[in-house]
């Protein structure tokens, strides 16, 4: 792999520890073109603009997927990395549903230890923030027919976040607009799924809440995902979530959450949870957390759920009666290298 | 407007009569940026590379809507534009939809104007070739919060297009992937669209068909679109297609061929299309057409028509029957000033 160092750190100027989340973009990032039917070289450089015209075909039909991870700073300064291997997978499974060439493996992985391990004073060590890293494939062709392109970009960049603030949010259930259907791309981190979902969710700012529980695309009667997370539900002592399918993305978060929850001793159902038996449970007083979880939060907690013109609240829980607070909790310790890793997700860098 | 003309037109090695579409693009493109809530002053400039990262919002997110139209030269070198105030109209329908700003009409139209007028030399002769024309607006901001975007570009591009050799295709009712849903995007010309079509298509391709007609995301039993073009059906003498909705997009060429049909006392319905109808109305011998229409080939017939593990083949008319054929002789004539326009449809540049 070939490394070109920036010259002039924009660490001077840039205070990892004090960088809200996306905007400040590190000194490096890796690049490698696809051309001719191959991959070529991986190139770490310094992070700034390409030479792309207007006509890049990535901009005009949305060929382009892109994944979302992070790096952890324990006290020792050592830096880690979380399932990496869960990206690239998935990666490639929304390469394969964009018609795009899968990456390797070496590209990808070696590409991103190289890179974190070049730009590791970018890792931010104050509690609770991270390095967020930010994968990225799109079809580079310039022309303008609908067709797949013969040429990409992969890109890894990255930006120190701050930690969110989770705050406990306002949340609509969805009865109108649609984020996935079957036989369509939900499953994938592909940019126009994003983009679909800005209207919708500003509506719904509009109308005072922060977020947005989508639902099926048939009869919009099932939970499939909150924003731009995955959802989950605790009745009474248990958690549920939507399996996931063709229309909900197989979060590494939400697979993390189940397994430390199970390791808890506390029982998941992966089960379609339909809108109805959520209003039942909130009348019989079982409905005791709805919280959403993926990379950027971790884990962020509802307060309220509007459905058609009704608000549920949901109860106050202590923190040490919360699953979400103990679920995150271990999350984030054994992200972090606070807590033993019984899994072995953890990789030092 | 402020132009700035190139000093090395391209027009010395690119000849627009002999221009496979969308390859080359003329010397000038139309820029126009959009920031603190408000647009720029727009710019005509050489066409080239501008300073974009990989972080290009627009990539990331598909924050991100184009248009398509074409101008047209006859015998005299006059140049004209077919109806571009339905371009402008749609596009601003797409930008609402995906929460980006709208263009005004005098950015979008006197751009056009300007930048054809500037580049008329880039509009073919020959007969069935002309210029197609990309407006397009993204966004612009670089970094990787998942939200609506504060910057975006209109840009619009030019390239001489040869005509597409329209043989006739054969097509596939797709019963399995989906290119639309209710409260989705369908109705808009967003990138997300498109790049989420590519693998279905690249399957249908391998099965041995050219192209797919979607059909409705609940149940696949309604005809939707074929490809990236609006889907008309002649049943003994009327032409059916299904009414525009959310998940169908409101074709200019849909549109116009409607008008010219209607001109010629030739029944058009705008009914939803069911697959039973069709295999009963070939099983009875009264399908004889099925076409796709859009600006980029303004009408294409299919041949035959794959259903489960079915073909139809549809009967061969001769020229001289043909509605397809006939529509887009006049549709064609209007275009290039051989016809009279009793509908105001032709501008001059
Ligand atoms: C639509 C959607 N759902 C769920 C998630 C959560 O996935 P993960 O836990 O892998 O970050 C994400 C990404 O963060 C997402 O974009
Ligand atoms: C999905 C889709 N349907 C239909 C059409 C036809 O629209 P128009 O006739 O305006 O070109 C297009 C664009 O060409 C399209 O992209």
């Amino acid at each position: 792999m070939e490394i070109k160092k920036t010259q002039h750190s924009k660490l001077d100027t840039i205070d990892p520890n004090n960088s809200p989340f996306g905007v400040n973009i590190s000194d490096h990032m890796l690049i490698c073109e696809y051309e001719n039917g191959q991959w070529g070289k991986p190139v770490i450089m310094p992070y700034g603009g390409m030479n792309y015209s207007p006509a890049l075909m990535a901009i005009h039909y949305g060929q382009a997927i892109f994944e979302g991870m992070k790096a952890y700073k324990d006290k020792n300064n050592d830096v880690f990395l979380f399932r990496p291997e869960k990206n690239f997978e998935r990666f490639n499974k929304s390469a394969e549903r964009l018609a795009m060439p899968p990456i390797t493996k070496e590209i990808f992985l070696e590409g991103l230890y190289a890179l974190i391990d070049l730009d590791r004073d970018w890792v931010p060590t104050k509690e609770g923030s991270s390095l967020y890293i930010r994968p990225t494939m799109f079809a580079s062709e310039e022309m303008f027919s609908a067709r797949i392109s013969n040429k990409y970009t992969f890109a890894i960049m990255t930006s120190p976040a701050n930690s969110y603030y989770d705050k406990p949010l306002k949340i609509k259930i969805e009865n109108h607009y649609t984020r996935a259907v079957s036989g369509g791309v939900g499953f994938t981190k592909c940019a126009g799924n994003y983009g679909a979902s800005f209207y919708p969710t500003l509506l719904a700012n509009q109308q005072g809440f922060d977020q947005i529980i989508w639902t099926d695309s048939q009869e919009h009667k099932y939970f499939e995902e909150s924003g731009t997370m995955n959802v989950m539900v605790r009745i009474g002592d248990i958690i549920y979530t939507p399996p996931v399918s063709n229309t909900i993305l197989n979060g590494v978060t939400r697979d993390s959450l189940i397994n430390v929850a199970r390791h808890n001793k506390i029982e998941v159902r992966e089960e379609r949870i339909s809108v109805d038996s959520i209003v039942n449970a909130y009348q019989q007083g079982t409905l005791k957390e709805i919280f959403g979880c993926g990379t950027a939060v971790v884990v962020n907690r509802y307060s309220h759920v509007g459905y058609n013109d009704n608000i549920m609240e949901l109860p106050t829980l202590k923190d040490e009666e919360s699953y979400a607070v103990l679920l995150k909790k271990q999350l984030v310790g054994i992200q972090t290298n606070e807590l033993d890793d019984p899994f072995g997700w953890r990789i030092k860098i």
